[in-house]
């Protein structure tokens, strides 16, 4: 099976160096403008894992004459855009809903995948290479065997199409991809591509599905202390929905926007949750005995819900050991 | 009473240039960061209206040297700090806390405040100028009547304080300011600032308080369609948590994190709902005859449910005339 890891969650060449080490030379991004940064810098196998956005042409038109790229698509009408407007060569999956219900072919509908196919096979630019899903899905449930059921009906699906298409496309692939999957799914058989994101850093959702442990989640926010309340129970941090983002959980029947990391490890037994966010203020509840211990000007550390959209929100990371490393930001 | 308009919603120097036209010169800001930004673009008297980030004091000297600072304090351990790190003059507002429960002193510590004050007194770089409170309560209730009860309460609570000191300091003053009070106060005597910031875009959260009306909404995320999906009654865009921000509101019976204007104008009453957000993807549940008329790279527009969060995330604003302003963006 092909690992093309999805950089939209760190979104940093520095991070895809490490992955090109490891001989890792395909990636997938979520945008236009994140594929042109990864093609800036050494990427030259790329998909762009959401439906065309038809406006973009002209970027992709760049991006197609420079590095093997590969678009998805669900539409007639966007494949009828590209075979008229691409002018380089494209390779196309057709984005297959397995269950998700957000975007791509519902996995039955067969006419419609007759129709796209047949539109692509008339462009001499537009290459079918094979059905490209992802089961998001797996986000709403908490339970491992959860999680491995919507794989296992998603694999299925698309192990149905692979079947009934492969004779007529022997070189198709199917191409899957999430990081709750990864931890839990038990046979990839017949998957040929694997495209997850999350992995690289984990975060507190995928600690509370049990897909990842303490000490494995590599991003934390540092924030300053700008206010502390012994009588409240709390402390306030320069460090707000600017910074983490608003994604929440319930973590211990608390909606929760982060948790307080201590004593610079993974320690997060203490449970100190950032329970309230404005812009810029994180409002932490905390122990009176951690309080005491606190000073004005200390920096805290934050396990973020949801470490794609945190990552998003910053220019860079700093490591442990004080490098800093570079991230693609919208500007 | 003066006007100090709070410039973390628009965080955009062009923007500022119309209230400068309008006889504006003192504004308001969240970070040093954007008070450096607006600093450099014509404005020489800006407060930073959250607890001093003492690990910042290099680039608040800086800004006091160059222009009329007034920080925000709300702790004896932050003045300690700057009476020994402060190198230019700089005004002090001392945050009190009066029901909303994020920073400031609680607004009946009178001995906290006294220390504070005697603190201040004791350098000759920092001015105490008067109590300063943000009713972000207000945000929590939906009726006019609640929210106009909570500026009352506070109001109260600044004026016993302005009562208690306006005798050692004659000059001090009281600065309040939050969207909603400001639409439903019916008496502001005694407060000599007021600092409001949503108000210049307003969004869907304001509208369901009825702090505004559909088309005093000024701000909107423009979006390509990238999928069409009839038969699950829904379409998906290209605009997700990482271009509206995850804040949702209750709307209908519905959580929703935007809603869909149409025929370019702010008719917001067929309600279509942006009802689920990925890092890119949004989905809106809309009516089969309005998805007839969509086509996939058409530009829809989504009314935001909160201006603040979504405008953060974008580096410039489009006009209707096609001008483009410019905005600060953290990189």
């Amino acid at each position: 099976m092909d690992f093309r890891p999805h950089f939209k969650t760190h979104q940093s060449a520095a991070i895809g160096q490490w992955f090109i080490a490891q001989g890792i030379k395909k990636c997938c991004v979520s945008s236009v403008g994140m594929a042109s940064y990864f093609a800036s810098n050494h990427w030259k196998d790329i998909t762009i894992a959401i439906p065309v956005n038809i406006l973009e042409i002209a970027e992709i038109n760049t991006l197609a004459k420079n590095i093997q790229l590969s678009l998805t698509v669900d539409s007639l009408e966007t494949c009828v855009f590209l075979s008229s407007h691409l002018q380089f060569s494209v390779d196309l999956y057709i984005e297959i809903d397995t269950s998700y219900s957000r975007s791509g072919v519902a996995y039955h509908h067969t006419q419609q995948i007759n129709e796209i196919l047949e539109l692509i096979n008339q462009s001499p630019l537009m290459h079918f290479i094979g059905f490209l899903s992802h089961s998001g899905n797996t986000y709403d449930v908490d339970q491992a065997e959860e999680i491995a059921k919507i794989f296992e009906l998603s694999k299925e699906r698309m192990l149905t199409l692979k079947n009934k298409y492969s004779t007529q496309y022997p070189q198709l692939i199917i191409s899957m991809g999430d990081t709750p999957s990864a931890s839990f799914a038990q046979n990839f058989e017949g998957v040929d591509e694997w495209r997850p994101g999350n992995f690289v850093f984990y975060d507190l959702m995928q600690l509370q599905k049990g897909v990842c442990q303490n000490q494995e989640i590599a991003l934390k926010l540092s924030c300053p202390v700008i206010g502390i309340y012994p009588e409240r129970g709390e402390f306030v941090i320069y460090g707000g929905a600017v910074h983490l983002s608003k994604e929440s959980i319930e973590y211990k029947n608390q909606k929760v926007f982060g948790l307080l990391v201590t004593h610079n490890n993974r320690e997060l037994d203490h449970g100190f949750p950032v329970h309230r966010l404005s812009q810029e203020h994180g409002i932490i509840t905390a122990a009176k005995s951690f309080l005491k211990t606190l000073k004005i000007g200390d920096l805290v550390e934050i396990v973020p819900v949801h470490s794609c959209l945190t990552a998003d929100l910053h220019s860079h990371y700093l490591c442990e050991d004080g490098v800093v490393l570079e991230k693609w930001k919208e500007c």
